[in-house]
């Protein structure tokens, strides 16, 4: 069941990171598997090195790996119809993110981090992987400039940490996180919400 | 003591990369304090993964992320204001520069690395967080354009790597680490000094 | 033997990263050898971090390092006549993808790793410094759009996986991968090969 929807949130991230690398002119299809399998996986793979837990729960797996690639795959030859269903993808998009900052959280507690930690490592295995994408193709990373993608992460890696800190059993907590993520970030979308911006750019520079 | 030297360079690093951030357009306060973090703790994180040393200390002590996230905080609110402040921002990242050089290098010596890693390891830890940043916000990193940011570490950490194999006590070769790297940083600064450039550029990829 | 085959490689990135950062304006000497050693170093260092094999064998042994300093200097001071060379370069470049691809699918299989990683991890040493590369001056990476650079690795890697797995001895193995890798790769250089690409580009982001 867990391994069910962590195999689920691989996938969502792995389309996204495909269908990412298809916008990408001169792309070929190692490139978008790579891309796939970069977006899926970086984040979990950043939070094991972090934690030391190497190598990498999802590098040993091949169920991993398998279901990054097949993601890739799926986007290389239904680009064009995928392109279509972009608000189930979003929706998928979000699950991924509420899952993995809910199990960061959980593995970095499981490794003795404290409350904060366990957090920021919940949101590092939920945006790492998508900031990972970004640097790759050249863009500004989503994680600085659209708020209500890392809030989210932030928030349900904080309840699910803080709930089990506070004694709740793991399952209630999981879910609450999961949700409140999903929840926000879905809203955020809805209403194209952001967090605060500076009152003004400073000058560039020279 | 040793602890507040440290944190001053976190915070210095920090309000460097977050004022950068506010450089960058369609940059919300998620994405400067995000960007003043890896600024001020990516060069330590990577040090620690090389040296094997995980969970990254920076990662682990909150004191660390404390004081980054309050750096960011500080230069979201009154960035405008520390704009004009470049003179002493710049001698404060100097001196950032200087202490996680010395600090890296002692670390590298630590863990048994001679004393030519243990130099690179001082570099990677001073320069590591700016190359961070300059990659997400899709600069070509200072490390590679501008000289005299690079070889200041690279002095102070073989002054204190070397002085401390060759029998010195770690308190003054620290201190003539610090003091090269940042007397040669800000000389550098000041007469706008470069390292060698090559006599021609080549032609670009076509 | 194999040292002097893996310092041959080493050798051959860090011209290849060098010239890439002459063409790079703007850069000076520290520039040029930096970019020289994260080429040459930066996929056997992802490659350690990943199993865990930390501090990486390419970092604690200072042959690596100064071979992939020499590189870089070399590249600095010759740089003009060496763009002449480009078609031996590319052979030692197409040597270099193969031996890395070789001996880091060895290594996995040495950790413990299956064939699959192995074949992964193979590809990420062969291909991850030339990443670091293009991320760190702002190119899009030559693996995200040549398929004919990472298929090669990726098959040497296969070959020499499975076939020590099946029984082979290492070194007709790692001799079969390594001429497959070789060949398919001066192969597709010479006709201007390329892997599948999307039927039909998405429109870009709004």
């Amino acid at each position: 069941m867990f391994l069910a929807l962590d195999l689920t949130g691989v996938f969502a991230f792995a389309l996204n990171g495909a269908l990412t690398a298809l916008r990408v002119t001169r792309i070929d299809i190692v490139g978008v598997v790579t891309l796939a399998m970069f977006t899926a996986l970086g984040g979990g793979m950043v939070r094991d090195i972090l934690l030391g837990a190497v190598p990498p729960a999802t590098f040993v797996d091949w169920r991993y790996l398998a279901v990054a690639a097949l993601g890739g795959l799926v986007a290389f030859v239904f680009g064009r119809h995928l392109q279509q269903l972009s608000r189930p993808i979003l929706a998928l998009d979000a699950a991924g993110l509420s899952l993995f900052a809910v199990t960061g959280a959980l593995k970095g507690l499981d490794f003795g981090m404290g409350v904060v930690q366990a957090t920021i490592l919940g949101a590092v295995t939920a945006v790492g992987g998508g900031t990972l994408r970004d640097v790759l193709v050249r863009e500004v990373p989503a994680v600085l400039s659209s708020g209500l993608y890392a809030v989210p992460a932030l928030l349900g890696g904080l309840l699910v940490a803080g709930l089990v800190e506070g004694g709740l059993a793991v399952l209630p907590a999981a879910l609450a996180g999961a949700v409140a993520c999903f929840t926000l970030r879905m809203v955020g979308v809805r209403f194209d919400l952001h967090a605060p911006v500076p009152r003004s750019v400073l000058r560039p520079r020279p």
